[in-house]
Order: C-alpha cells, then structure tokens, then sequence
C-alpha cells in the first residue's frame, strides 16, 4: 500500500500492478492511469482517516508484490548489502538514501524487515519503486560474488581516503551487533567513519548514507 | 527513563540526578554507584518485561530533568538548529549523531520532538548525556546571533567543495517542508549534498549525518 500523491503517481507509472486505487478527484483528474485498477473516488477526509503513518490527502493505492527475484550486480556498480537490518524506519530510510545515490540493487538477509512492511514502504518516501530487493541467505550469496565487499569496522582505511574503486558491495550490519561473525571472511576491504565525538557507533541508516557520500565523492 | 548496562552507567557518572535504579544483582556489583538513588534489585526476567523499545536485561534508571537552560555558543565551534524535527526516532538519531561528530550544543524549536520522550532518549543510546538541548523561537534567537548559519537547499554550494571554517551553526529543517520560509532570512551560507539518483530528498537525520561528515573533513 502506498500514500499520498507523489508516490502513489510514481507508481502508477511504475511496472507494479495497482489492483485499487482510492483517490480523490481532484488526483483522478491530474493523474496519469493505465491498467485496469479498481478504483473509488472518495473525499479528503475518508482518505486522511485510511491513512497511516502520514498526512495523506489525495490517494492510496494497492499493488500486488513482486516475486523475490535475484539479479547480477555489474563490476562498475555499487549494490547495498544488509546483513539483518530489523528497524522498519531503518529499512526504509536506507532504500531512500541508495536511491538518492543511484544506488539500485539491495541484497538483504532473510531477518532483514520485510519491504511491504508499510512503515518501510513509507519511510522510502516513493524509492522502492526505483530499487530492487532481493532477500537470500547472505553466507551462500558471498561466497559466491567476485566484487569487492565494504564493511564498516573500528579498524579499516578512513572513508575520507579511502579508494572505493569504480564498484562493489557495501555489507551493513545490524543495528546491535554489527556485521555477523560469520560474514567477516567475506569482506575485503574494512572500512571506518571517523569520530571526532564520543557515541559508540553511529546508527545503521546515518552510517550508510555517510558511506554513499563518500563512494560517490571519491568516485 | 534510561535502559541498557551501558547507558545507565553513563546516567549515573553524570550530572543527571537519578532517583531510581532498578538492576539485576550482577549490574549493582559491577557498577560504580553515586547519589542517592532508591535501588530495587531484580532479576533478568522482570527487567525484561519492564523495557519498552530495547531488549534490556541489566538495568534501568529514572532521572530528574533538566532544566532548559540557554547556552553560548563559541565562534570556532559547531551547533545544531532544530526547525521542528517531529519524529522522536529522528531527534534521538541526530543526537546521536551529533555526538559521534563532536558537536555538544543543540538549539530546537518549540515543535521539535520531546527531548524526554522516551523513543528519543532510546534512539540516542546515551548520546543526551554528553549533549545539550535548549528549547527556543528559532527566529528571535537567529535574529540574535553573529555566527554563520549553514542550511541546506537544492541551489546551495556542494558540500563536498564548501569551506565550512571554524564553527557555526547548521540548521536542520522539518520533515516534510524543509527550513521554514520565516527563517530562510537568516541563512548565510546556502548548501546543498550533491544528489547521483532520483530520490526526492533525503531523511533530515541523514542529512545531518552527511553534512556533518562534511564539516569535520574539510574542518
């Protein structure tokens, strides 16, 4: 399910298969529909008291979810690795962040929220629609890449200097534990967000948006 | 209301007045105990069902508050302006992050989140104690100061290039709208995070995070 006007257009315009679509009509009317959607016109106040999580006052939609379909990251592109990132709002503000740096394919564990989740769909803030994800277990998925993999630790090459190369992925880890024991074999290049403060860690979400500057400053 | 071994320890280091500890009976033998907090000894179990948010199975302190107190803000040093930041995840968050880049002093508006709400002081992990937070009308105390102000705009200079000097003062918008239109005046230096996608924008603690990654790399 997905909110408001601007994202409920993106994904009309989108390969997703809008099943419902509760709008009003001042939306109808602007709006560009294709398909074959059921759809209800309703007023301002039904579609403020459907929503949830945000103001919305001009549409709602429901798409079907697509299949968890894998995909080839290229050698000359960054993809996102999550390695169980449980937080909803985290999930989503990281699939937000990827895509403001034209970053487009997710890899996530199994216990990493579920996407359709509506609190991830919404802190994506419309991202999802340009992202793809794909849950597999991230030990098998590793061992069989030949990209360099990033991961953030206490002991790597300063992100400021580090050279991210031309692509790779970039392995984040739980918001409590960090990166598994089990996938450390797998990182090549350690990596580490300088500190000029005192907080033990950053959270998940913040550390990878400082990341994606970087690669993309760097690049 | 602070959770977890290793924030209720920093509570209790601190200048916060604690009025009550509840602790398993391996946390009171390892802790260093000051004050005179009224203590209840239980056992993982009870603490377990107590913790909102966190798992938690160590201990729990309740403190006094604060008062808001003003503060200077120095000419070569860094503060945050909060305009209306609503989620309480992304105060705690930007706390926290503040911490991790050695920036002690943040200004908010009236609107901004609870500093004591609990999903806050949560999302901090133990951040609040190292910082400090004064609640004001942003635009008499703009109105009223000499530093620099920083804000963030799609027509600002990259941060990847801009001179940050010595400190100054970064103001952080609302969710949805950004910086107010009121405060706009008050901007001297315009600044914008360099965008390789197609998201819309970015979630307010993230641009923190970014920007104040850019601060202390070209500082």
């Amino acid at each position: 399910m997905v909110q408001g006007a601007k994202s409920v257009q993106e994904l009309l315009d989108s390969d997703f298969q809008v099943t419902l679509l509760v709008a009003t009509r001042a939306f109808l009317n602007s709006a560009t529909l294709s398909g074959n959607a059921e759809i209800i016109t309703v007023t301002n106040n039904v579609l403020a008291d459907l929503s949830e999580y945000q103001s919305n006052d001009a549409a709602l939609a429901v798409a079907r979810t697509k299949p968890n379909d894998a995909f080839a990251v290229e050698p000359d592109e960054f993809a996102l690795v999550l390695d169980e990132i449980r937080d909803p709002g985290n999930l989503g503000t990281i699939i937000r962040t990827a895509d403001w740096y034209g970053i487009r394919k997710i890899i996530a564990s199994p216990e990493t929220a579920d996407l359709y989740n509506p609190k991830v769909i919404s802190a994506t803030m419309g991202s999802f629609i340009r992202t793809r994800l794909y849950y597999t277990e991230l030990e098998g998925y590793l061992a069989g890449v030949q990209s360099p993999v990033l991961g953030a630790y206490l002991d790597g090459s300063n992100v400021h200097q580090h050279n991210f190369g031309k692509g790779g992925l970039l392995l984040i880890g739980n918001e409590s534990r960090g990166i598994s024991a089990a996938l450390e074999k797998y990182v090549t290049q350690k990596i580490t967000i300088p500190r000029y403060g005192e907080a033990e860690s950053l959270n998940a979400a913040i550390a990878t948006g400082i990341i994606c500057d970087n690669i993309r400053r760097n690049g």
